[in-house]
């Protein structure tokens, strides 16, 4: 017997009709004759509602004990499960609810940033051999060895779909959001952005980690691993078939691969940090970078401008509710004599803009296409990063859309390849 | 070690505030050098709107699986235990919360209403052991044989509370509610009603089934089993002191037994309801009351008329709600050929007064001047039951408060003993 795994996030269960709507979703792909395992989140809001008690449970030194917020915030996701379920029966699918500790999500490392080490798929199997339809499980939750529950970290529901369709060997892993699929850009900004087809892992994950917010990085990353097969479709849509939606695949499914670039993606809330003058020594980036990292700065792009006399400018980007985090950080390895720097700047308007596709591995100049799109338009570049499937600048905020749409422009995303 | 039963129901814990306030409580006992197993109920109002969306997930045929609804429901317990463990860490107690199947709670019987087999110490033994001095118990829950979350029935943590008592031989149970103990009979009703220090097991049985919504009945039940010492206190007073709230115990460590009566308990919305001329032979009370059990009816008092040309009436009392269901299950019967008689009145309008007192097993005449009191006040006595320690009446609902407080007066309820 086939399994699916369908994953619906807070906005496809936020109340109960919601419920139903996905219901009537699961009850298409039983009828199709598969076993589906259905991944939920909680309610929307609920996890908001959770961790706002809990951060007001402890606000004498705004730490907490992560084990009793994982025993908090988790409950949001029995909650649905167990009404889904309901939902399920009274539609006359058997079906039933696991929570975390039931399958078991056998989960390990840290509380709140748990991950999953193993989920044995005995007690699902025999529910199904039993003649259960569906397994409706909480997502987001697992449990640790020494008995306690464990969540994944925020977005979690996804990294749990994903990690049930390899488990189960699953034919597909569809992620149900607000959205119906993965778009060129957003659509917001670009009025004729085109939703993909398809899309590699490999050019999804660039996306998540450049501000695309529709699939946990991590979900993508694992999907890659045990090559799930991973939709993104829409929970609003009638009906289920197999051209809706976004299929996140390896890169040798996707015919369309001709395209060079696949994607413009932007991270709006962007600082842009330079030190000036320092030492240019070995170890000086540690010294900037160590004390960052332990305070928590999010750091993105890091560029060393040439050396003068010894000492070098270093100017890096964080988020720009991170900048008195790093100010502070960097400030006081200065006064412990860590570090030495004649000037910290900074400049909380920029915003980071990338094009992202697997064809830039064989075809040379791209990047310089990009920059030549951006200056015709007037736009500076202040800081320039690459991988292997990206470009990232920096450039001004103000010029933030108008560079989006240029570049969607000029590479002709619009066009179906 | 010696360990303390500290239980918190709904409105105890309705919000951060309160549960702050409960925790202060905790503190005490832990200053005191106990060990404390807090047994909490979910936030009042929580599992309410999670039955309710139970209920409306499963509109069409009125039944849902109540594995589901144990699943859904616990989680409001959940969510408190956590956030008291919390707020305990907070104060720089340490402490840890445990849900049902952690400890586990072993439960048998059937979901919704299921009844805890056994309660295995070692886990929270472990807990104190390695330095946490609270233990805070998600209340109403356990675990099936099958690895599925139960729940004990609405009420269930007082049950829960006392189980642990028994488990942990604790020195005391103490369950902390709105009210500050057990009184001679509602203070609503009657202005100086008293708080009785001490009440027997057998008492307090009587009280909770005749009205007094303070203690679920199972709860007693349990706890006279086990020789629990219990103790009802209210959750907004200052300090913890042995003189608080009501004890519930062994009749034999009540001095102040020498009073007959020690309560009066009233419930109002009582029907009553009269099959007139059945057939006075065997099997005929057997084929009036399955039908109404079956039905779910909760059939109260009994009373059958002396016979007359082999005929009899038979008169029952049940909730008013339930009047409807009661003449359906009769009518059935009698169209089933089950049963054959000539008309079923009801009577929406009675209520029943009931007094209640170990020392009537002792001393004869009580009953007998209940009887004259009413009739004095110009009641009338519709159905009489009694017991080993209580008399019940069934009297014209008008006459309700009337009767509760010439009985109080009359029998100097608001004198010490």
């Amino acid at each position: 017997m086939s399994v699916i795994v369908m994953k619906f996030g807070g906005t496809s269960v936020a109340d109960l009709d919601k419920i139903a709507n996905a219901a009537d979703k699961v009850k298409q792909e039983v009828e199709n004759g598969h076993n589906v395992i259905v991944i939920v989140s909680a309610m929307s809001g609920k996890t908001n509602e959770l961790v706002g008690w809990v951060k007001d449970s402890a606000p004498g030194n705004g730490l907490h004990d992560k084990a009793e917020y994982d025993a908090v915030v988790s409950s949001g996701e029995n909650v649905t499960s167990g009404l889904m379920a309901l939902r399920l029966q009274e539609m006359d699918i058997p079906a039933r609810s696991w929570q975390g500790w039931q399958v078991p999500v056998k989960c390990t490392g840290h509380h709140e940033g748990a991950r999953i080490d193993a989920i044995p798929s005995e007690n699902i199997e025999a529910s199904f051999a039993d003649g259960t339809k569906v397994a409706v499980v909480a997502g987001f939750q697992g449990v640790m060895a020494d008995g306690r529950t464990a969540t994944l970290g925020r977005g979690g529901s996804d990294t749990t779909a994903v990690a049930f369709a390899a488990a189960f060997e699953a034919e597909r892993c569809d992620i149900y959001t607000d959205v119906d699929g993965i778009y060129t850009t957003d659509p917001r900004i670009v009025g004729n952005a085109r939703r993909l087809e398809k899309i590699s892992y490999e050019e999804m994950l660039e996306l998540a980690s450049l501000g695309a917010k529709v699939l946990q990085t991590r979900s993508v990353e694992l999907a890659r691993s045990y090559r799930v097969r991973l939709r993104v479709l829409s929970s609003f849509g009638e009906t289920i078939s197999d051209n809706t939606g976004t299929l996140v695949c390896r890169e040798e499914d996707i015919m369309e691969n001709i395209r060079v670039v696949k994607g413009v993606a932007y991270s709006r809330d962007e600082a842009k940090m330079t030190l000036v003058s320092v030492a240019d020594r070995p170890g000086v980036a540690a010294a900037i970078f160590r004390p960052l990292a332990e305070a928590g700065v999010n750091v993105d792009m890091i560029v060393q401008n040439i050396s003068d006399d010894g000492r070098t400018d270093m100017t890096f980007s964080c988020p720009t509710d991170q900048i008195a985090l790093a100010e502070n950080a960097l400030s006081r390895a200065q006064e412990d004599g860590e570090l030495n720097f004649k000037e910290l700047l900074n400049d909380p308007n920029v915003a980071k803009i990338s094009i992202v596709g697997n064809g830039m591995r064989s075809q040379a100049g791209v990047a310089g296409k990009m920059f030549g799109i951006l200056a015709d338009e007037g736009v500076n570049i202040q800081v320039i990063t690459t991988s292997e499937i990206k470009v990232s600048v920096l450039v001004d905020r103000k010029y933030m859309e108008l560079a989006v749409r240029a570049l969607h422009d000029a590479f002709e995303l619009e066009k179906a390849a």
